[in-house]
């Protein structure tokens, strides 16, 4: 494993940005034949007709893209544990051919009192489509690595 | 597609059991492998080692799991829209083995003002285990069909 960024590393306020991401019509439909499978994710015609007005990833697809784009950086954040997430809002759909980024901003962070080999990071993070909109938004809340 | 849910048919404080889901070992790696390829998600070795104490399912797998869990009733929510959530809570790991069940309550629900063929419902949601204990928790907003 490379090297990874530890908790002592990230400041509040700074950012990371983590790679990009090329959204294919195949695989929205073979991530949500498999987990979710309703109809506006699986037919254009169907997707017509709906609030979409097209073809759009699935909300499992979207977060499991944000969490492969965290690994793609020079040097990840070294994860002990992810705890929650809030505010959570699905902004805009995803559609085919969109090429999705990750950044993340700390917004806090505190040693844990009883372990302090480790530390809790809240971060401010989102995945932005190729004309910079974001499309999904949270607050993570993510223990990482504090070695001494 | 069969016969849905609607929104007027879904009363505050009324629950929705749905399916039950068998995790596996093979999964939980095929799945982290393409999405989260962190070592306590691949390597029993590395698991022991970690917070985990041994091999657990990834976020991303364990969000896409509720949400073909959602599709296993025998009259689903007639889902317009996902529009996000609140209070997500990892509570406990998931392990090869477990048999997950998804259970959703309506804190609350109002038709849209602007659309009444649609309403939007606040559900208080856990994925629970063999055991009965909650693996997460969240509550999400859902936009859902109102036909007249």
């Amino acid at each position: 494993m490379g090297e990874r960024t530890n908790y002592d590393q990230m400041a509040v306020g700074e950012s990371l940005e983590f790679g990009s991401y090329h959204v294919t019509r195949e695989e929205i439909i073979s991530f949500a034949e498999k987990w979710d499978p309703q109809p506006f994710h699986l037919c254009e015609d169907a997707a017509k007709k709906s609030v979409f007005g097209g073809l759009s990833a699935c909300t499992a697809h979207i977060f499991a893209i944000q969490n492969i784009l965290a690994h793609d950086h020079p040097k990840p954040l070294n994860v002990v544990a992810g705890l929650g997430m809030e505010n959570f809002n699905l902004l805009l759909p995803v559609r085919p051919g969109d090429v999705l980024s990750y950044r993340a901003t700390v917004l806090d962070k505190r040693v844990s009192s009883s372990k302090p080999d480790r530390g809790i990071i809240w971060l401010k993070s989102c995945l932005i489509n190729q004309d910079g909109d974001s499309v999904i938004e949270q607050t993570a809340k993510i223990m990482v690595a504090n070695p001494s």
